[in-house]
């Protein structure tokens, strides 16, 4: 493989399918967004990742063997060596999809898939806010939570390449029922999904709140991003639905800090957004939650490359592989 | 250092010091057990430490210029860096005690320090359970939980070298608090302390049971090798008792393969020996609650090593450094 080829790289989320042309010193020479047809199942979402993959092929005039390779990002447990979707709370119907082999099939090029937040991970340990660093723990948060590893320099992918899913480690063991179908996971108590839900659970309990308005009145409209809005105006129900997911997450990431020790926990996801509103409440958790000497050690800081940083991750690790 | 020569290791935990000498293949051969005078503070528990490295260089005809070093593996939050154990909760009074610093003192050799559960988990990776593996968790279930974390055949140590503190991993955000300050840690719901307190706690409620009996009648006297005793006879509240810290160790374990996608997750410590009466109601718990692809490769069986395991980690770590 000529380490000096462009890589194409797709970033297969819920709502949007990104597709990116990368130099491999991590430059983005092309990026478009197209929407996931989800609720059409894999094999529509599959025509879609070849159309984006051919239009940005067109684009960019490159051509297939010009290419390193391409390199999947998806959310979801991958069986990577496999190159196999076991399931994916973002994809509806996704069960054992080959995803690897559609591709290659079409194709007939290389492809390597890694989970989304393990890229951003790996993204964010190169060219984003773990430079220079060598232990850390990556979380996105957004309508789910994710986890990617990085050890030593190296991204930790585990046994069959489903490592990370810090999103479902336990944190109220009869809490509420997560998507993934176990309870009192972090991501059903502190993502975007989490405050959502909870502020539509308070809403239809009559309590005032300026997020009835933001949302125009129907509680469907509400997300994590109008409750947002409504507590920087000062409404107490958003923040306290705010200050409830980032006392959580606080949780989750004390867990981090006692069990790896990282230099850095970078957060990134649509809610990271949110940033010192979310953030200072949750770092006050961990000092109060875990030991003294990990916590001193440990910074938790945004993402930097954001909402590129799982293409950006996905190329670095098809070149390194 | 030569590697071929023999490691005096000790392995410093609230009851027991143990003193060795190992050769590099892992072989024993020397081991002696000194209580520790826990309740006398660190300056007398470092003295002891002294007395059994000298008793141990006297009866095996060594001096220390003929070790490749003294490995001490030791309970509690290390910063192994400084050799400072920072707190521990087996062993009252230790707050930023220069462990390293005060034997080399006295001895001048090479020492190097280690959290115990860490030693005992790649004494299990090259010697014993984990033999062959390249990811794996280790878990010692005694009076407290500890872990021990292998990546790709590493010991992962973190930053400071205090990360695998999987006994204070929060599994229940507002639970009882643990000996070390937080809420709701594994430690504090599935050790063998918790076993006992939980009895106590029914027994004091004048609930039947013959732990009280097994117990003289003291309920100081109870402890999880009584209750594991009652619930072989039979007995329906051990039973009932064992079975709850089952499904905490279970929701932990969870966590643990949905973190790590460990080949094997190896459960060591006093409380291990209770067996399947133990480990089969927590590998059930980890079967509903984990994703499917990871619980089906991480095998949880018990350490072969038993309470060698740390001793024979230690002399690992220090030749391997």
């Amino acid at each position: 493989m000529n380490k000096m080829k462009p890589v194409l790289a797709i970033d297969l989320g819920g709502t949007n399918i990104k597709s990116a042309v990368l130099l491999p010193d991590g430059r983005i020479i092309y990026f478009k967004n197209y929407p996931t047809p989800a609720d059409k199942g894999p094999r529509e979402v599959v025509k879609k990742i070849l159309f984006a993959i051919r239009d940005t092929l067109g684009k960019t005039d490159l051509e297939v063997f010009r290419l390193s390779g391409i390199a999947i990002a998806a959310a979801g447990i991958l069986d990577a060596k496999n190159g196999v979707v076991t399931s994916s709370p973002s994809l509806t119907g996704w069960h054992n999809v080959p995803l690897r082999d559609m591709i290659v099939g079409e194709l007939g090029v290389d492809i390597c898939l890694i989970n989304d937040a393990s890229a951003a991970a790996l993204g964010e340990y190169r060219f984003g806010a773990g430079r220079g660093t060598g232990n850390l723990v990556y979380l996105t948060v957004s309508t789910g939570i994710g986890g990617g590893i990085i050890i030593d320099g190296n991204l930790y992918n585990g046994t069959d390449g489903c490592a990370g899913e810090i999103g479902h480690m336990i944190i109220e063991a009869e809490g509420p029922q997560c998507n993934c179908g176990n309870f009192g996971c972090l991501e059903i108590l502190a993502s975007g999904t989490a405050m959502a839900n909870e502020a539509k659970r308070r809403i239809s309990r009559n309590e005032t709140s300026c997020i009835s308005e933001f949302a125009g009145g129907n509680s469907d409209n509400i997300t994590a991003e109008i409750v947002a809005l409504a507590a920087k105006q000062g409404d107490s129900l958003a923040c306290e639905v705010i200050n409830r997911a980032a006392y959580y997450l606080g949780v989750g990431l004390a867990n981090v800090v006692n069990i790896f020790n990282p230099e850095v926990i970078i957060i990134g996801g649509g809610v990271s957004k949110m940033g010192d509103m979310l953030l200072r409440p949750a770092r006050k958790v961990v000092k109060q939650r875990a030991f003294r000497l990990p916590v001193r050690t440990a910074r938790i800081v945004r993402s930097r490359l954001g909402d590129k940083a799982g293409i950006i991750g996905a190329a670095i690790y098809l070149v390194g592989r």
